[in-house]
């Protein structure tokens, strides 16, 4: 069984993807970005759009039966590699105790002008065989 | 274990890589360009390009004995995100009813000047320990 | 359970992951870098960012309990794809007989000014439920 995941209170992805997908205990969240209403975001700085995009994380995980403390990997995208320190305090913040295994990869441009996005696999408990 | 998968009728590859690997349930693919004979989809337009990079995505999903509705997640990296729309278009059509977790990169280049590639995660039937 | 790897005498990562987690029978490696004490490897040659790459690899997979030939999938990043006809080289001897899945990503920039950076995901044995 492949599940589609799509939190409540989130409007519906504008492209041909499900927001997470649930497969064999794990949790796929699809690339992620610090979007709010009206799209202001994109404008914001840069702290503000990483404390978007992680609540955005953490609600889709939740949604899946998940949580930060259950994720296995992030891939982390930034358009400036000077965003690290600042990037790195959010995500430290965000997972407390727990220590994923992450790439950060720099990339040269992130849609609608944001400057960072997240793809992550996380566990879904109990390890199923579906 | 670890299998290799090779669709049949395609070329090896370049380089030291399977076109993708079966392990635990779940098939990996490697990243895939709209490789054509001779290399003249780098000059194809866009819409052409994706649609020969998803038919090579279906040959060696279906050679691992998976198919696009069992697609977990799909990574499309493009060298232009003018493109995102022809590219959500052209895996709308590829995926029908089913949608997986997605992640849409800008990348600076695309090996032999191509304008898109896709890495896959997909599930092969049953679910099997291995 | 998900369990974070530290490999023995490698400085611990300077930001919030680890080096590598496993879980469910699969060892997720984070994006590791060409490091050395003092970073002169950024300015080393390509070939040589290589070979402390893989060794880092290395080192990385064996504290998982896992090995080159378990790798499934590796995802390389290249500020240059003229470094690639080098780093297939590299890693034809680094994986032997064994192919796993690839995929060559071009970025903009590397952490430090590496011109290389791998993320792996491969199995340790066994296959066990956590």
């Amino acid at each position: 069984m492949i599940t589609p995941v799509y939190p409540a209170g989130r409007p519906a992805p504008e492209g041909h993807y499900a927001p997470a997908v649930v497969h064999g205990g794990l949790v796929h969240v699809s690339g992620t970005l610090p979007e709010s209403p009206g799209h202001e975001a994109a404008n914001a700085p840069f702290e503000a759009q990483m404390n978007t995009l992680l609540k955005h994380c953490d609600d889709v995980l939740r949604a899946a039966g998940s949580s930060p403390e259950k994720v296995i990997s992030l891939t982390l995208y930034l358009t400036n590699l000077e965003t690290w320190d600042a990037a790195n305090r959010a995500l430290a913040q965000f997972f407390g105790a727990h220590r994923p295994a992450r790439s950060v990869i720099c990339v040269p441009e992130i849609r609608q002008g944001y400057a960072v996005q997240a793809m992550l696999i996380a566990a879904v408990q109990p390890f199923l065989l579906d």
